[in-house]
């Protein structure tokens, strides 16, 4: 394995604004927080979403499409650098009327009420860069 | 969106009583150790647990009864303030003997086993109102 | 309930080797960085994995073979002192590619792809003690 070390820093509570895009807003809160190494939970509920199942021998994602109303039962994700910018990699679990759940690789989500709990970390860039053996942008830790 | 700058405060570690209700002893939790906001996840197993699906159309809670043991797969939440007391927003994603997985928001959920690691967050009152668009009483944050 | 008060240590970010066994993986990386309490979530994508669902009534694990390429939808857990040695306890929520979910107790399963973030705790030592009662071995806290 390769790691990096950081120092805890900053905490942000956040309140996504309804309609939002989930990955969008958290990506504009990193960005408005100037985070460029971080991690996040969130809990909530969507109007829809759109999730990825990331096919390993295609190496790519097919789309899941959740066409409905549902809890954001689990959101666990993280904040790096990639292309020079900030992105933000969040998986989900979403869950239906009864219950049932549906996770995966977070693409889209309409929010109905979000919120977020983000953890800036201090310390080195953390930047992303592609790997061949996957076919993913994966962390490229020195 | 809407956010609030904390900085990481006290970190607890708690084992949850058997047969403690898991959404009250982690609000006993946060009155114990007197967070006023707050984020944790939790694992653990449940006799049994209600979850809720909250209906967007009528504003609602809808219960849903998982009457069985089961693994607390995963449990994400908060600590804040609502009505002048602490508030416990929780999440849960539960598994049956075959791994099947029902979640949702947290109502009730008798504790078989139980760990909870709790981070308090120091700033500013992070309080609860209602909000007529979604129904649900939400962080008002300024 | 029982609980100790920590102070936030150092944090951890990790990319785990492809083909590494998930938890074997974060036990390492807890020796490596000589954490000896801390909590973690991780997200990623495994080829195969196993998990447990703990039987109440007979007081041991099942195991739950998931014998297929699936997201690591989301993973929570932590670390502590068992026997002398560092313990990792890590919940998983795993999916297939229609999405559906299998979660439960991480037995073992082979990496992908993962990212881990790794917090430390400084504070009190975190034993596991056999407890008869629920026939796992829990934080015993004083």
């Amino acid at each position: 394995m390769s790691f990096y070390e950081y120092k805890p820093g900053k905490e942000y509570i956040a309140r996504l604004d309804h309609f939002a895009d989930l990955l969008e807003a958290i990506t504009e809160l990193a960005q408005n927080t100037k985070i460029k190494a971080g991690r996040f939970t969130a809990i909530g509920a969507l109007k829809n979403a759109k999730i990825g199942y990331y096919n390993q021998d295609m190496k790519k994602y097919e789309d899941i499409v959740f066409n409905q109303h549902c809890e954001l039962a689990a959101c666990i994700g993280n904040v790096s650098l990639k292309d020079g910018g900030v992105f933000v990699h969040a998986h989900v679990v979403l869950s239906d009327d009864a219950g049932n759940s549906k996770s995966g690789h977070l693409i889209s989500g309409r929010v109905f009420a979000a919120e977020v709990h983000l953890t800036e970390l201090t310390g080195p860039d953390l930047e992303r860069k592609y790997d061949g053996l996957t076919g993913l942008s994966l962390w490229d830790i020195k």
